[in-house]
């Protein structure tokens, strides 16, 4: 396998863009991504595109070739992932191998979600088919209620409390507040988020992440060739995807997510660095437990940790290890099929130094880790400048 | 790229099955595989999905782990892949490159649809989100509807007739009689056909491929561990996927699919042979207009010939070149996710010699050709005995 470099990036601002359609964000982020790179379409050998729910949220079906082709791309391999949540996790880990392997020198990675076209019961309900449908979803659950008891479980297992879960919303909403593309730049008190409305308790509504509109590209090629495009390219370290049952109650254990571990571990070895490496990371914290979990399954901190781990402050930007400086899915808002991508544009921008105000000190070896569903698709990404 | 060998094939009956749901088809066709490839679920080492619209046809998203983690699958990337009607053969394509690359040695590839949950007006309306939405389906077009106007093009500047249509729904219709897993096992006359009611003129209802419910799966392995799996590997010898616009009115000539002809150009390429090499083939007939461009985009016959070549018999089972002995997407059925991987299987079944009633003549070397949309995606796969 050869080093894969991370050549070009773009990414949509990310909120709620009532005029404009899934394709023309698409359009945006690859055009920007393409002249970040110095690239022209003719260059793109393959197309990798993720999306979760395109055809529920705007009817429309077939998306790799009718995006690609909207950004001049014909007569390439353009195919659609969808993995709930982690879609262009999937898609970027599937990009990276073939890259790695020899398949394919140059590729486009891209992700896009359009939500707000629904309103919010239908955009629950879309949500709700990365579920398991017959099992859960038919008995009334939705995604905020299955974190709901996820947080309620984590709590009683380990002592995480309320606060503990505040603090993540406190913290991602302070790093979202400088992230210009981010949907909601508004930084939030410990006490508004203890107040606030509940969504399925103990989550109220500062736990959970956006419904949103974005999309977000990224070039890939040999590290070999990286210089063709740009001065400053990023290596891919290790990639990793795994998976795991839908359902809660086919789980053995609600508090971790087995596909994150699994994932985690292997691209820790392909990386061949362990968890006290990493510098920053960028997590899927669709709901603040999500977070206090990720880092826990990540292996930032023992299990059961993560709560007083974020309240000391050792994940905000001057702690010991920097999660979601972006603002996280939380302030950044969570385009779903967009996500895994933008993640790893976020640390592109950290491993470059070009992350404005959010820039992290010590930024040479970063960390992405993309969700599906709860927990039944993880990609987990390792990026070095 | 080293060698890669089809060592199991596994497919479900194709057609209405109302008692069953989506998850079960895909769980029979992939224990059928495993077993006719002696092997089990712990060997597996990705999964690789096709399915076109599970979310909008039975609500569930997120089907790629939910039908992995069904068979005993879980640990391992477990994606799903969507390219409309060639939704299983992009996923087809994308696990050969895996396993020819190096990246994993033992993949399981499958499709599964399940359609008929669906009134036929609404599955009309599922299927035409796989055309341009905002250019082409809004004013009124569906899938008949475009491939009737593809028809009358083709009649025009070629001199195609009804008959010539009509005759490859004869054709299809007398090899699925003889095919015990088919939708529709009937014979038809050509009058019959003539004679029928019409969907969209010169279309009738025998020159549209069935709505089915339906599942196909297949193992692959590097062919120097294939004797681990089968006597009888199959081997891949080329596999190609191409993309183009989805719009009708975008496309310069509507009689031809530029996307097959690439992809069969580059499939091609890579066996190592031309299309006077092929023995027999499957190719994607969701109309029978699609049949007779599809032995042109291929190389089989020159363009415009089409329509003579399978009025002379041609394409029967006896003649030059066999097409759609299965019986095809017109008699044999058409669940849109499944299709690209059912062709392999039934190009399998022909290497191996044990096609029993359809079994051809000569049948080292078929080609299966999968199209997605109006030749939005096409993928070209060659394989031998």
């Amino acid at each position: 396998m050869r080093p894969v470099a991370v050549v070009g990036i773009g990414k949509t601002p990310f909120g709620a863009f009532p005029a404009r359609d899934l394709r023309s964000l698409a359009e945006e982020a690859i055009a920007r991504c393409l002249e970040d790179a110095h690239a022209g379409p003719s260059q793109v050998e393959a197309f990798y595109l993720g999306n979760f729910a395109g055809p529920s949220f705007v009817g429309q079906s077939h998306l790799a070739p009718y995006v690609a082709a909207a950004c001049g791309l014909t007569g390439i391999p353009a195919t659609r992932f969808e993995a709930a949540c982690a879609s262009s996790g999937a898609a970027f880990h599937h990009g990276v191998l073939a890259v790695a392997a020899g398949i394919h020198d140059v590729v486009l990675v891209a992700g896009v979600e359009k939500m707000t076209s629904e309103i919010s019961a239908r955009v629950a309900q879309i949500l709700a088919s990365a579920g398991d449908l017959a099992g859960e979803i038919r008995a009334g659950a939705t995604f905020p209620a299955l974190f709901a008891m996820i947080a309620r479980r984590h709590m009683h297992q380990y002592g995480t409390t309320r606060e503990h879960l505040a603090r993540v919303a406190v913290k991602n909403h302070a790093n979202g507040a400088k992230n210009p593309l981010a949907h909601m730049r508004k930084e939030v008190t410990l006490e508004t988020v203890l107040a606030a409305r509940p969504v399925a308790e103990p989550l109220t509504v500062y736990d959970c992440s956006l419904i949103s509109d974005g999309a977000a590209a990224l070039l890939l090629a040999p590290l070999e060739r990286a210089a063709d495009f740009t001065s400053r390219p990023v290596r891919v370290l290790g990639v990793a995807q795994s998976s795991d049952r839908l359902a809660l109650q086919e789980k053995e254990d609600i508090t971790t997510f087995e596909a994150v571990k699994r994932a985690a571990k292997k691209a820790y070895q392909m990386a061949g660095v362990g968890p006290a490496d990493i510098e920053f990371a960028e997590v899927h914290d669709c709901f603040t437990i999500a977070e206090i979990m990720a880092i826990e399954d990540l292996g930032f901190v023992a299990k059961g940790e993560g709560g007083p781990f974020t309240a000391a402050g050792s994940t905000a930007p001057g702690g010991r290890i920097p999660v979601n400086a972006s603002g996280g899915l939380k302030s950044k808002g969570h385009p779903v099929g967009a996500t895994g991508v933008a993640q790893i544009c976020d640390l592109v921008e950290q491993l470059r130094g070009e992350a404005g105000e959010r820039q992290l000190e010590r930024h040479s070896l970063g960390l992405a880790q993309n969700l599906g569903g709860s927990g039944a698709t993880a990609v987990v990404s390792i990026l070095s400048s």
